[in-house]
């Protein structure tokens, strides 16, 4: 499969934090979080990041798109265990393209990395025709938040 | 909350079975599947059942109706570890009304039970009425599959 | 299946209330919660009750016992939507055996009753024999938050 | 993140092919599998290829070693939805180190490629030491399969 590399960088303002604890059912016979459910975790920040700045799947919807994943890839680097407190940090990239790409990290209640990934999103109006420029309402939002 | 007996019994011709082995994102850190996850081998044998007798949730559907589920329970046995091949026995009972209830019965390689469960599934129109009687298409089918 | 109705009565101060966002993927084609997943917010429900009441899993395991779910049931009430805030209500219930039972409420962000539901624990050591008795880390724990 | 470029090939005669349906409990609210759900499906595949060529995750841990995954990626490509058929492809590619590198492709019933992915997955022995080497009882399944 191909992987590219990304010179893309984090903005430094457009990022969210957001806490939870490891449950029973995201836990492995090895008693750690089964490497899928960091996914979840992935979904849980980049859904606090889209309340916390405004670009939720909602009203990304509300605009005539949707925005499925279209790559997603995740580095572990050490286990979270049944009952640990996690932070996600979701942070958008500053892609110039019709895409948004986001990276996540997920530390652990001692402030050591658990893993690092990365969602990719294209935009697709609701005839299902691929956006190959960047939608309106996305411009706006970007100059709206300094989006640079 | 209100538990009721159900006099309900299967009808002996309207059942399925089907296999499947234990994942290892399915089983906790005590290495037995997480008991939610046997709610999704209950589906697993309800989407069998519906394609085995023509009574789908896509069939529904196509008549104008879904069939959310209104009550869930399962009594829990014995685990199922991971890696442990299971045979969900999924049968439909008698309820003459305007529901479907269909009963669940999951062994291991062994035959051992392993849990039983229940769903009970309402009619509801695509404008979100809840049906008072049996729809048109659910009568049509109880006579071809000879439901009684 | 059996269905008994039991007399317990919650206890007033042994309950918690803990909130969180309906995810996508907890969402179902219909755009609301998949019937299963509220056993994952049962779980996140009970996990919250223990921290915050010290009878949580961990707490469990290290007295030598394990307390494994053998009963769970829930009445579906209305649906969650995908990004919906929900609050869980979850409540001990005063089971004079060797028993967990504990009852569990979602409401939706408007206080709507969404669903309604129930586990049953037991005790079981960690040689995996079923407690017939209190076990008496257990008795002690009642003791100290005045369960009656 | 870094995204490597690997050169590895599959290896034509370690690879296996497992079918399933997609349930609703995996489709989101588009109707379509949540792009997380497809790391089930690729441990599906794993499984089975696992249990056809004898290096399950059961055969690791007898051995002294578990495989946990440090790399997971995910190209979507078309969506699966409820009600299809889905097929997985899992193939091993022939890294020389010691790693477990598989790559998968799932495609529809109509037999158009889904998404395609990769895990790699390193030794670590049960105290927790990541093995630098290869270990022996891996060399003697590599020599069996006639990995190369």
């Amino acid at each position: 499969m191909r992987r590219k590399s990304t010179a893309y960088r984090p903005i430094s303002h457009l990022t969210n934090e957001v806490e939870g604890y490891v449950l029973l059912n995201e836990a492995d016979p090895l008693g750690i979080v089964w490497h899928g459910n960091y996914i979840k975790y992935f979904e849980q920040g980049r859904e606090a990041f889209g309340r916390q700045h405004g670009i939720n799947y909602l009203d990304v919807h509300k605009n005539g798109y949707i925005t499925p994943i279209v790559n997603v890839q995740c580095d572990y680097k050490m286990p979270l265990k049944y009952g640990d407190q996690y932070k996600i940090i979701t942070k958008m990239l500053n892609c110039p393209g019709p895409k948004i790409i986001l990276s996540y990290q997920i530390h652990n209640q001692n402030g050591a990395l658990v893993c690092e990934g990365q969602t990719t999103q294209v935009f697709v109006n609701l005839n299902g025709d691929l956006a190959l420029y960047i939608p309106k309402f996305y411009e706006d939002w970007k100059m709206k938040v300094d989006f640079k």
